[in-house]
Order: C-alpha cells, then sequence, then structure tokens
C-alpha cells in the first residue's frame, strides 16, 4: 500500500498540502520570512503521533467498553540546536477523564498501542527516543 | 528548545490537535469508525517533510535570486503490511517552473536542505529509505 501527498507553494514560505482531500497549511513565523498562516511543518509530526496512538487507544477503549469523558493527548519533544535540527526526545502523555476509571485498562490500551499498533511511534522510535505516560485527572 | 502540542479526542475516531495556535483535524475514514473529517494522522509524516523541505528550498532559492512560477513537492511512501504499519520507503519529487531555470541551482538548493538543514528528513532517514529527484515542468 502507498500513501501519496502533494504539497504546493504559496509564495514566500507558506506551502498548501493537499492530504486525502484534506488541505494541510503550513507557513513559518515573520522572523524567518512566513505568516504565520499555518503550523510549522515539524510540529506537524507531533500531531500526528498524537492523532495515530489517540485513534488506537480511542477504538480500543471503546471495545474494551471504557467510557470516556474526555481524552487529552499531549506531546512536547526536545530539538537539538544544531542543523538539521531534529527531535532528539519524544515524551507522550495521555490525560483521560471519566468516572471510575481503572488505570489498568488504561494502560492496557496505550500499551497496545504503544507495542503493536502505532506506526508513526514505531518509526519515530527509531530516530529518537520516545517515552509516555498516563494521567487520569480529577 | 521544546516544541509542544495538545491533541483532544472529539469523539469516534476524530482529534483536534493545537500546534502552535493552529487547529489541525484528523481522523479516519468511515470503514473504521471515522467520518473522514481530517486527514489520517500517518500522512501528516508526508505532509511535515514536504513543508520542511519545501521551506529550505524556497528560502535557498529566493537567496540564489532564482524566481519560480510554480514549486510543487509530492511525497508518496511505501507502507507495510504487519502491524505497527510503518513506512519503509520515502520518495520526495521536487518539481518546478519557471522561465529559464537552471537544474544546477535547483539541486544546489535541494540537497542543501536534504543534507544540512531539513531535520525532519534527517530523522526519517534513521527510519526508512529516503530518496529523492528533481524535476523541471514545462
Amino acid at each position: 500500500m502507498k500513501h501519496k501527498i502533494e504539497s504546493s507553494w504559496k509564495g514566500n514560505m507558506k506551502f498548501d498540502a493537499l492530504v486525502s482531500g484534506h488541505h494541510v497549511i503550513m507557513d513559518a513565523l515573520p522572523e524567518v520570512g512566513g505568516e504565520n498562516s499555518g503550523p510549522r511543518p515539524k510540529e506537524l509530526m507531533l500531531a500526528s503521533v498524537a492523532g495515530c496512538t489517540g485513534m488506537d487507544v480511542a477504538s480500543i477503549l471503546k471495545k474494551m467498553k471504557v467510557e470516556l469523558e474526555s481524552f487529552k493527548i499531549e506531546v512536547e519533544a526536545d530539538l537539538t540546536e544544531e542543523h538539521p535540527k531534529q527531535y532528539s526526545k519524544m515524551h507522550i502523555t495521555y490525560m483521560f477523564k471519566g468516572e471510575n476509571l481503572e488505570m489498568e485498562k488504561l494502560k492496557k490500551a496505550v500499551d497496545l498501542s504503544q507495542e503493536k499498533y502505532c506506526g508513526v511511534s514505531a518509526m519515530y522510535r527509531k530516530a529518537m527516543e520516545l517515552t509516555y505516560e498516563i494521567k487520569i485527572l480529577e
């Protein structure tokens, strides 16, 4: 199976990527010649892993009949200082809210995503240190 | 330096990631419980590398006083069949249009991005095979 996208230059530092029929705008900050009309491209790597593992966890918990009031994922990454600037470390925090949530079930779902299903996490792990934690919010 | 994003679950398979103040919606296809209200998260990896190298190339060519009529980047990736599904190969095609474009200058800008500046390409290269080519469109 193949995935394919096309990104078009819109002048200055702005690009419009067509991804499965959806437009994803990327732009730089004004201090480097952009207009901040979209996120920085590198940061999309953080959204990508959050969405990938998030979808796994949401569908596994649904199968386990765990009901959630809210579910947020925070991804934080450390950037190297020298060029090419890369993420050396990434940390994912899974935050769940709901009635009588059991940490054991949440952990099972997250571990399954991280160890078995999330391809984005598996790829990133080859390029950087990837860690995660789970929090139940009151 | 740190980058940080937060992604919120919007029910079913939909997530809304807040990336530097910009909302990036991700969703799955209906056949896996989504509503296709945004791109697949893994495909954002392709947009990310296109934007990263695209911005490098656009700014290097500007410094070289190369004027472009259009500039598109296509990224194609091969997905493994077994879980976790990963990109085994990625190919980037840079397509330029403009009057009297010199391949040598375009190649210099693209090579500089791929070898020195584009952090996303550098990270992906640790996880998969990454190749690229340059085309001048008539």
